[in-house]
């Protein structure tokens, strides 16, 4: 019989600052793992801390009570080996680090060498790279470890702890979640394979934080590059894989004893009970994007302590979207709905919205504006007299919505989850502190397209928004007869443009979009430029997109750069 | 008669993205120094961009424009010898670097070698390092060029060019304010050159841009460490200064020929007109912190192009601040306030309001709330019926207040101030979408006891403060005889303790403030982390601090961290 050796990946769920609570969730599965005699067990990327700490990283008391916090964990772990991402700690600096606990001791420690600061990632502002190449020497088997950014370059560390004889890599990350991530994933692993001919066991975070979703899709890769086993998309897992010992076994060139840290030596082999592979399954793209922001919701609600959440149905498509993912994440009993009429509203907006809210059994409170509005303007009577009427009389409106959601939340404690998609926080087509007041904007990474393109994905797993949400023109309804198509161009160019100009840092013209009017996209460019200053007061709202507003795009607000239009 | 290199100091407010404006600012001080007679002239860092470019950077087109507003400016310059601070680009990714152009011609380049990636930086994230050591032969003297960071650090850069024989340093930078930086600054650059015995020309940026706000104050430094000369604070200013060429001249130590760059052969020494050095003044710290908010203020409105301000004043002293501040900063016909009393209004908050508006000479709207008020909450009736009145009827009347001062925002295009100080900010005593909504928090950095500080430095230059303004118990009336002394620790205690757990970042005890019972410590911490999501959708608002709120301090809303209290 073979000797194997059993790895186990664990994608966790840890939240951050919590670091009781992440080293409790690591060592239940670790419980777990040693149940199923799991002999090495990789946890993800800062499974202690959670991800990202951001300026908790410059509190000293963070830092030790993190330290503190390994150091008793390890006192709870006998067996597996396993691996703990962590903040480890010298006198230069910090350095985002994993320990290897075996026997309740930690036995040795790797720290992270390519720090990324790109994007949504700041790790230059916290952390000092790692310098010292690193094996595990395990049983028969020698293993690197590698984290995250470590694996996306060509040459060191990777090919380094090759050429020291180590067969397998534990890459363990804490890698946000966009559309189609884990191809680009799986790509750059494969790459370092074909360089190093190792195996590699990529295990990923799982969660919500603020504006990231953790996908966790952990993974396993053999030396030809096949992934040899898969975790679920969107929650906890624990993978676990043997892999032949002579698969892993490489001759070293050289190496020195004092970048080998021993774990523990070869033991008599005991043959394990069977364990049985997950299927390897990639969500639907359509899919993928509900279970992101799904979870991203479950999680910012949850993790910050609210008990429900209120939402103002409008009959539109993105309210009705936040709310059926709103029931899907947290329950019905969790969702409050608000329709709000004005003057403006339409008969189809209210059977619509009512139709939804009986369609996802939730309660809907109907609160008329008009009277309130009518206060307002009389207040202003005097010092509005002969100009006419402009956005001031729609903003009040958005804005007596936005302070009625607001009481509510005060009053019973629910979390506002606004509706705004991306397309609309781009070009600003929101109201400050109206439709863009809330704790949580959902979609708000989301173009209108793919709005329209999740709303049918889920109403294929069960008819919950009505068709006439979907098919009919979207409006704002704050004057009469308003459509979006008024101020917008249509919302599939409207997108396109958007792709290019904020997603990815170009200046598109008429010859990349022939179908606009060159004014237009000139139009929706300042648009987007003059918008600034709202998306800085946004709500948080989760990321499904390379580029997403927030931390990822970093524009000033006062900006006069001019591309060439 | 001794030779003499005369030396410029340009100290410019150029605005981020104005590639065409700020290049036609350089000029115009190129043309005064050259009637000056300067040799060689010094602008500050991104001088071409202005400072934070931030994701700007990462557009291809605004680098290239960039470098052929740089090209285009050398044909517009012949002399003085001219340092220009662009981003430079290769094959391997952009620089911060300077130019040195002469006769027509960029003659050489400098690139930043030392990127600061902490506080409000984040240089990491666009820049590559600049490798080469490079000084620059004028004349009989040789100098060398330092940008910000360079020069914060013992060895390399400055030592090394000491070392090539350069006996001047041109430091340019883009240094924000805080409350005494200018020691900190004259502090590091004296350290600079005991080390190498130079002449350091500290040259910097003046002006606001979002958050931050430039102070200028360019100095130059003579080789024992005494300040020679320095430019006015807080707006712009061409320091001139004759240095007798045999305090510059070095004996070089092996200077290699590939790292020197000449400039101009020495040439027939004319004598030139004198020039009369400013006198170096460093203001008072009240004041200080006042003229930055004022330029911080000048430089938003104006840079983003509002014509007016509009301001709810409510008879307290932190919108008496404001007020009196936008009036100093942008004349008091750009400033319009409004009076917006409830039944919990004082007699004496509206004497005092009127007063203020009387003594600024600005115009005071009144419109009371108590109508609109009853509008929501007979829409809430039954919804409410039967709970007690709570935070939730307060924040309505603090919303209805802040959609009054949105919807004339709105209709006549003046910018909301809000008037929050960083005492409430920190811990959350203010409303979202109420006393928050605005376009500018212009003192959301500022501790309430500065706040008191710096109305009385400015009720010493004349009194336009109601001294019962300044007297009086803070109160936000939004119930009956309310104080904020109710729910906070008095303000000279609470603003220490918020400083201890704010800006530097310790976790503050009993035992550092014995003053205060522990448990009233511990729940102002609490109150700071609950207040994050608050924060992250508050305008933006001028740093004066060493930590500000904003990209300064990035904390996780997601944050179950609990320091041991």
């Amino acid at each position: 019989m073979k000797r194997t050796v059993r790895i186990g990946l664990a994608q966790v769920n840890s939240t951050v600052g919590d670091l009781s609570g992440n080293s409790d969730r690591v060592a239940s599965f670790v419980d777990r793992a040693k149940e199923n005699d799991v002999d090495i067990l990789a946890f993800p990327e800062l499974v202690i801390t959670g991800y990202p700490p951001e300026d908790l990283l410059l509190k000293k008391g963070f830092i030790d009570s993190n330290i503190k916090t390994v150091n008793d964990l390890a006192l709870r772990i006998d067996r597996p080996a396993t691996i703990v991402g962590f903040v480890d700690a010298s006198r230069r600096g910090i350095y985002n680090a994993a320990a290897v606990i075996y026997k309740r001791r930690v036995r040795g420690i790797y720290r992270k060498k390519f720090l990324p600061n790109y994007g949504v990632f700041d790790e230059k502002r916290y952390f000092i790279s790692g310098e010292k190449p690193r094996v595990f020497r395990f049983g028969n088997i020698v293993f690197g470890i590698a984290i995250c950014e470590d694996t996306w370059f060509k040459g060191p560390p990777i090919a380094t702890m090759a050429r020291m004889g180590a067969g397998l890599i534990f890459n363990i990350n804490a890698s946000p979640y966009h559309m189609g991530k884990i191809y680009d994933r799986e790509r750059i692993v494969r790459s370092r394979i074909r360089e190093s001919r190792v195996w590699v066991a990529y295990t990923n975070l799982v969660g919500g934080q603020d504006e990231l979703v953790f996908d966790g899709q952990s993974f396993v890769m053999d030396r030809s590059g096949n992934i040899a086993a898969s975790s679920k998309a969107f929650e906890e897992d624990l993978l676990i894989l043997d892999i032949a010992e002579e698969n892993l076994v490489k001759g070293s060139s050289g190496i020195e004893d004092a970048y080998i840290t021993n774990i523990a030596g070869p033991s008599k082999y005991q043959p394990k009970k069977p364990v049985e592979a997950n299927p390897i399954i990639r969500p639907d793209p359509d899919e993928e994007v509900y279970q992101a922001l799904k979870l991203g919701l479950h999680d910012y609600v949850g993790k910050n302590g609210f008990k429900g959440t209120v939402i103002g149905l409008s009959g539109g498509i993105d309210s009705a979207l936040v709310a059926t993912l709103a029931v899907d994440a947290l329950g019905k009993e969790n969702v409050t709905t608000v329709f709000m009429p004005s003057k403006y509203t339409s008969r189809e907006s209210r059977e619509d919205a009512y139709e939804l809210a009986g369609n996802l059994g939730i309660r809907i409170i109907d609160i008329p504006i008009e009277d309130i509005l009518d206060g307002y303007l009389k207040s202003l009577k005097d010092l509005f007299a002969g100009i006419k009427e402009d956005i001031t009389e729609e903003n009040l409106q958005a804005r007596i919505r936005g302070n009625i959601l607001m009481a509510l939340s005060n009053k019973f404690g629910w979390i506002v989850l606004t509706t705004g998609n991306k397309s609309e926080m781009s070009v600003g087509y929101a109201t400050l502190y109206g439709d863009m007041a809330g704790g949580f904007a959902v979609i708000k990474d989301v173009p209108k397209t793919i709005v329209y393109e999740i709303c049918a994905w889920r109403n294929k797993q069960s008819p919950v928004i009505p068709e006439r949400i979907i098919t009919k023109e979207p409006t704002a309804e704050l004057k009469p007869d308003q459509k979006d198509s008024d101020s917008l161009p249509p919302y599939d160019h409207l997108d396109q443009v958007l792709k290019s100009y904020v997603e990815e840092d170009k200046e598109p013209t008429v010859r990349d979009f022939p179908a606009l009017p060159a004014e237009e996209i000139a139009r929706v460019l300042r648009m987007v430029d003059l918008s600034e200053y709202k998306r800085r007061q946004s709500p948080p709202g989760i990321k499904i997109t390379p580029k997403a507003f927030g931390k990822d795009r970093r524009m000033p607000i006062t900006n006069k750069f001019k591309p060439s239009r």
